[in-house]
């Protein structure tokens, strides 16, 4: 895993599921987070990325590893209505947080997805407790190599995180 | 493969696509139909059922084997614009015609649907020479067991098979 | 599947299992037969060619297909033993009948691969209800075509087979 | 992952393929060692379990973690010579280091399998930079949570280790 040192951007999120509250990175530091970007009408993103984020968030426990899905709407921006992107969440069970992310009316790219630079759906970014990435894959990951880099974050000391948090914060 | 030997409904569809004109049973006696029943956001049809409507297509002769999808919208019925299904079927190259089965004032179960008594997505219905219904299957099914049941139903003589239908038509 | 004219050779075997008596292919005109030859140690017999030689014994009755296993040994025949075939069987619980074709003292190809030009481990023979070979297939095959075709072959009368198993016994 | 806190005993084969020497755990220690015993007609053995050490010697640098296959022959004895090893390795193309379990003269189980008390094939066991076991499954585990369990113990630092390990030699 090459050590990217870019801090993660933080979500540009406009509607929450799974969520009571929006959710900030900067909240999540000390937290390893693993955040999938999909479209609901993405082949790959349905057969691989969306259970292998179920699988990230069955694995771990919560306090260490929180697992964000972004429904990053780059194409077919008529299809993907509210209601689309709930019952996908619905019929497929899925219990951790997803957010909407921000349509952009310079273009079809979405806010956060723009903002991390991905180029297309499924995207994988690793975030580690510091909040910096660690990780951004495009396309299918496979399960032993991410679960190698989610475990060897969650390793990293929370306490030699902190600080660096504090001042980077 | 127990013999039922209802005849087929016709089918009731409000838009089609795959397709230059609408497709009638009644005009594809001679060949036997494999009838798909399926819904966007139902996990087991994305899963399942629309890869096995492809092998269908892609393994018996148009000649022999018409596949036709159907979309039986009988829930979430706010999310199934005409724009998901047309993204549905560009995002996963499918080639065979798929009908949008016609929304029921009556109540949240579509028109063919209704007719065929279907229990839900995906469904299965493989309709003979003659336009019998020869099977009517809820749920995934074995792909070893549906081409048997594909290939014998291609091997009932076509001869014996148009006076059937012309008499019963 | 392109009709190939052949009457299938009779099995060589020099040891059963899983059945009281020796199999004889002429014993079983009127039966359509899937013979799949296989190698313990070959990846692709094991991961593909048993698991659907067993769905094949599942799906159709016996009275239509009687599968056969062949055990081919072309190869590390040091370490075929009748001890290592029969632990396979019991290990994978097969059922149907597995046949260990006799060793060549000519070369390493034993004599009813010899016999059916078989390419390697596994193929895939399907023998009509009259002896014919319809099939020969090397590597993996696709459960729907498969099925497809062992399922047109069941179709073919028996009334018109019989004449000709007469004729050719 | 439950810290299990045993040391873990050394291996005790006698035919090791795929290295010059035999491998002894102690002159790994400052590695993670997977240990995955398996039989060669085991299914799940030959299904998840060989495919998923392949894939742990894929991922890992050599330097990180070491993959070691046992054969743990605890049933059909008569079947296992040394050729069929071979030959199954060769087949299925492994190149990490396989050890043959010492057979006991006072019962079925193999002397390393009993000294770890395993309960069967397949078996993982996961040993820490120190040498102490970390983890031991008995039969098909996922990869993800495999990945996580050994990305987290190369995090463990090694100079911590090192004088456990000392100390513990």
């Amino acid at each position: 895993m090459t050590a990217i040192s870019l801090a993660a951007p933080e979500l540009e999120v406009q509607t929450w599921f799974n969520t009571e509250r929006p959710l900030q990175l900067s909240a999540l530091r000390g937290r390893v987070v693993a955040l999938v970007a999909f479209q609901v009408l993405c082949p790959h993103s349905v057969a691989h990325a969306i259970p292998q984020a179920r699988r990230i968030f069955e694995t771990f426990a919560p306090a260490d590893v929180a697992v964000i899905g972004l429904h990053a709407t780059f194409e077919h921006h008529d299809a993907y209505s509210l209601a689309v992107i709930k019952a996908f969440i619905h019929e497929y069970r899925l219990k951790f947080p997803i957010g909407l992310d921000i349509a952009n009316t310079a273009g079809p790219i979405p806010h956060t997805m723009d903002r991390y630079n991905m180029r297309g759906t499924p995207s994988l970014v690793l975030i580690d407790r510091q909040g910096l990435i660690r990780k951004h894959a495009f396309g299918a990951a496979e399960d032993l190599r991410i679960g190698a880099e989610i475990g060897a974050l969650t390793q990293e000391a929370i306490a030699a995180v902190r600080p660096a948090h504090s001042s980077a914060a």
